[in-house]
């Protein structure tokens, strides 16, 4: 038999690989631009142009292989889109909105009214760690990954931030499902009372049972789950539309923008 | 017994107000700006981002009221998008990423391989009528509209006609469902012709038997009918998220640009 790896540290290797599958890949595609597909091939778009409506087809889930391969000349956009008033604007009009579907619904009072969460890159951003890795464009480093979760010092969206405290004054139930491993648990917790997140219902993550699962398998599985204890999931709000899509879905479904990585 | 409509136009006028509930609606409402939900309050958004961030938030369904009730401040945003490279580069970037999927399908070869289109501003733009009509922030007069469809000059976006005949030649069986009425198919057929469009496998509008149904339940209801004579809907593509979603939904959904006016 082959020395294993930690049964502990299998599923997690195995649940991140599928995080980071986008990320990993290095095989970026320089895409003709797309006035070659303009029925009188006259019109060139800027890279401006492209980069916009590129993203725009990865955050209404068109875009295809053009998701995980992302466009080599859109790099330094999505270097300013997450560093600057782009995503800033962005999950500001989300939560907006979010804030106003969350004031349509009835909270009934027996704590089973909920809202899902999504963790990484929709409560906490990763953008410290993403920018030694070009924000998507360069393969990460899984092992220099753990370690960053373990300092726990992910910062909070602000916006997320805002929006999580106001449901929670709504009377929410406040879950959080996330795709890491059981075993980083402890962080993670740590970590979401550093970035100023308290008084979640429940925090789910992969656990052993899990191993092999997509994340969309995972996702409807927690959901299931959730429905199974008689929550109502009224809201999910997650950066991948894999984790929106499924069994169990909520009532209505949140896309929270993330040009950076994208999970099949 | 009061009088009443004609028994064949009320079915369309009780489609039409459906497709236009939208536009028709003058309750625009000034947002506040989206920095005031900032969490540090410091962040002023111009128009620019504010209105991009609220067209994104249309195109992915995240919009809520947002969508029918548009905010002021983008209506010359709106009229720059239409008339501009912006929807322009959108269409392209979502028919290559469309034809990139449609190329993944093994066509059997007996003419059920379908792929849905919507009819007007996806296959055809009224754009010459909404002019009129600032780009859905005037009410629309829809005696004028009738007359409008009744030209049959609405012409092709260039993106979609090009697409549509790539589709014809790979051996999609091509399957138009409009939320226009019965009444309106002569003009209709005259217009695709003109448009360019030709070939299409079925032509499906709403009937008399659909009066009443929501956007939403109509598209379901001809999707069913479809899947029920043998066809497998390999995608569809259509600039309102009520034609995507609900039963019998293809495999893969397409959303095409438009931020005038939504259907709830």
């Amino acid at each position: 038999m082959a020395p294993s790896a930690s049964p502990l540290l299998l599923p997690l290797i195995s649940l991140f690989s599928l995080i980071f599958t986008a990320a990993v890949s290095q095989s970026t595609i320089q895409l003709p631009t797309a006035a070659s597909h303009h029925q009188d091939g006259a019109v060139a778009y800027d890279d401006k142009v492209f980069c916009d409506s590129w993203r725009l087809s990865v955050e209404t889930n068109n875009a295809g292989d053009l998701a995980s391969n992302k466009p080599l000349r859109c790099r330094q956009y999505v270097e300013d889109y997450m560093t600057g008033i782009g995503i800033q604007a962005d999950s500001d009009m989300l939560a907006y909105a979010a804030l106003a579907y969350a004031k349509t619904v009835d909270i009934a009072g027996d704590g089973k009214d909920a809202w899902v969460f999504d963790l990484d890159e929709t409560l906490l951003t990763n953008l410290p760690y993403f920018r030694d890795y070009e924000f998507g464009y360069k393969t990460v480093n899984l092992t220099v990954y753990f370690d960053w979760v373990e300092m726990a010092v992910a910062p909070a969206f602000p916006a997320s931030l805002k929006l999580y405290n106001e449901l929670k004054e709504l009377g929410f139930a406040l879950i959080i499902i996330s795709g890491r491993g059981e075993g980083q648990r402890s962080a993670t917790e740590r970590n979401l009372v550093n970035a100023g997140f308290t008084g979640w219902d429940r925090l789910l993550f992969g656990e052993k049972a899990d191993t092999g699962l997509q994340m969309r398998e995972l996702k409807s599985k927690k959901r299931l789950q959730l429905v199974k204890e008689g929550y109502r999931l009224h809201a999910n709000y997650s950066h991948q539309w894999c984790s929106l899509v499924g069994e169990a879905m909520a009532t209505k479904s949140f896309k929270f923008p993330n040009p950076m990585y994208y999970v099949p």
